[in-house]
């Protein structure tokens, strides 16, 4: 078959994926079934947790019998487990696929290995058609299946001098509106915002994501308390539009990895210094929102506390990404270097919501 | 006389006046006397401390009792006290001079009410020709005889959470090359870089400009060591190639007066936290220069201390003048809101050497 009709199905896969929900623990995976002859016989793309994947879809449009030989184009490489689906590998087998063209290995600790599992029941599979288109879009879903973590933003709001709040811990305002206005469109932006209990107790924050006129923007970010303090059934967290996720845990790690079995991809924390340092020491920020006002304060409330640097060797270098002027506040937005996780990435992690559609596609729905 | 004949001469007298020294004690002024038919007659301006001023300068040119009725126009108010010179006000009177058209008031405590004393003689005296324009080139001179100090720039290198240093107190480096550079040419526009005795006994600083090669730029800022600790003599400033000027004081505003009476115009403070913190507390900073590194460090060495800002309405707010990229790392320059020492100067306060020359005017010499 001509490669260029394949590439023009796996084009076509990819719209069809942009259909599926952009949030959530899977990703957005399309198919397009191919004839012996190159002519598309069905499409298929997943709905997200709990519907069949997209493979399945498209198989389940055409008459029993009638995959026999023909092609299948997916997005991401078939999976090879059984979740609340059966796995896709052995429903192409059983519907008689020829061949198997996907642009994405699937890094999934569970689902993988499913081009293997296709091969040795002597399907004809091809990997990487499109890879890099495919693996812009659904970079922030690939950053959590590699890392077993969401991607993670630090945000905090300081004075030049690096300080939080004066010595009352009184902190309103130290940014003006533009600079908060942003910071709830990052609220907005990411799948969860986390807190530590000593935060919820001592500031009662809402979580929430709103605009300037206090009306709450859609969709809203999952609060999430983490620590092993009670707050009381009284504080604003509870009243927030979706039931927040209580971690009952000092281990960061078993945190993340339960946010990213709860389907949350970006994680926006606004910690005070001492849970914040903790996430910098523990090399598990990917991307920082520092937001400096042009103001003095002095004292003991810095943004973060103790990191363990001794000595200046020690010191955490970043990148630098952007800064930006918002009124008279700036937002700087840096990463640490050599990428997050230890740079075991091969495209740059997204930001939060990076990708709401493949690069050059008009959003089909 | 034609007005028009008094501002062209008034711009010659501002030419003139570029020719003096651009640091010291005394300000650049310029002078040119006109006939009663409007042709110039004599030419003057000031050389520098303990030469004459441009009055008597240009009236030294004219044969004795040839100035009578003549018109002198000058950039600054003709000063009325015996120093190294006499008073330009009675040189004045007693030439015979008829008119004096005059720039800028004087602000000198000392040397300040010439125009009345000419007044008072009989003299028609007429103020504010070109006023904003000599204001301008003025400015460093007139800021320090307004506020009886110099234009004080306070100067950190951090990282984006505060810290000047790691917790031993090792911070080479934490900015790069340019933001390194940037701060020697800043050294070098300023007339004196200061720091406590504190930071010179622990870093052991040399307070020189140097290039990129280490080369000594020209000129050199004065070396101030601010403090009542002894400065041992191997230490790297008493090799400085301007000798120290040493202020045993615990008392700013006593080091800043001693240092205006030197002929210190802008003075450059590199101090450590608590030098640092005293100088803002006391509201002694005109000028911020920040230059923050993307790194973080954590721990005890923030660059301010304690400010006395014990609930977020006293934070001290800073107007944002200019962010600026340099290699890695950012240069914030900011300055107290409502301006320098209360908002008592008209004109915004000079950077340091911000006027090499009037505004629109080539450089005569």
């Amino acid at each position: 078959m001509d490669e260029r009709l394949i590439e023009s199905a796996m084009r076509r896969a990819l719209e069809l994926s942009v259909r599926g929900p952009a949030r959530g623990v899977n990703p957005r995976v399309g198919c397009v079934v191919l004839s012996a002859a190159g002519d598309v016989v069905a499409e298929g793309w997943h709905r997200g947790a709990g519907t069949p994947h997209a493979e399945v879809d498209a198989l389940s449009k055409l008459p029993a019998g009638s995959a026999e030989g023909a092609t299948a184009v997916v997005t991401l490489e078939p999976c090879n487990h059984v979740g609340r689906t059966g796995p896709c590998s052995e429903a192409l087998i059983a519907a008689g696929i020829a061949r198997v063209v996907y642009a994405v290995d699937d890094p999934g600790e569970h689902s993988q290995g499913g081009a293997a599992r296709l091969r040795e029941a002597g399907v004809d599979v091809t990997a990487g058609v499109l890879r890099a288109e495919v693996e812009g879009f659904l970079a922030d879903w690939l950053f959590t299946a590699r890392h077993r973590r969401p991607f993670v933003t630090l945000k905090w709001a300081s004075s030049l001098d690096g300080r939080t709040a004066a010595a009352d811990g009184t902190s309103q305002w130290i940014t003006g509106p533009a600079a908060r206005a942003r910071v709830h469109e990052q609220r907005r932006a990411s799948d969860a915002i986390l807190v530590g209990t000593g935060t919820a107790l001592a500031d009662d924050p809402s979580l929430t994501a709103r605009g300037a006129d206090g009306v709450l923007l859609d969709p809203q970010p999952i609060p999430v308390l983490l620590g092993l303090r009670d707050v009381p059934a009284d504080a604003a967290v509870w009243r927030h539009p979706r039931p927040p996720i209580v971690l009952k845990t000092r281990s960061l790690a078993d945190a993340l990895c339960e946010l990213q079995q709860r389907g949350i991809r970006s994680l926006y924390v606004e910690a005070g210094a001492t849970l914040a340092s903790a996430f910098v020491t523990a090399g598990l920020v990917d991307e920082f929102a520092i937001y400096l006002a042009p103001t003095l304060i002095g004292g003991p409330r810095a943004a973060l506390d103790d990191l363990g640097v001794g000595s200046i060797d020690e010191q955490r270098r970043l990148e630098l990404i952007r800064v930006e002027r918002l009124g008279d506040d700036l937002l700087i937005t840096a990463r640490p270097t050599g990428g997050a996780a230890g740079g075991h990435h091969e495209t740059p992690p997204p930001g939060p919501r990076s990708s709401d559609r493949p690069a050059g596609q008009a959003d089909g729905t």
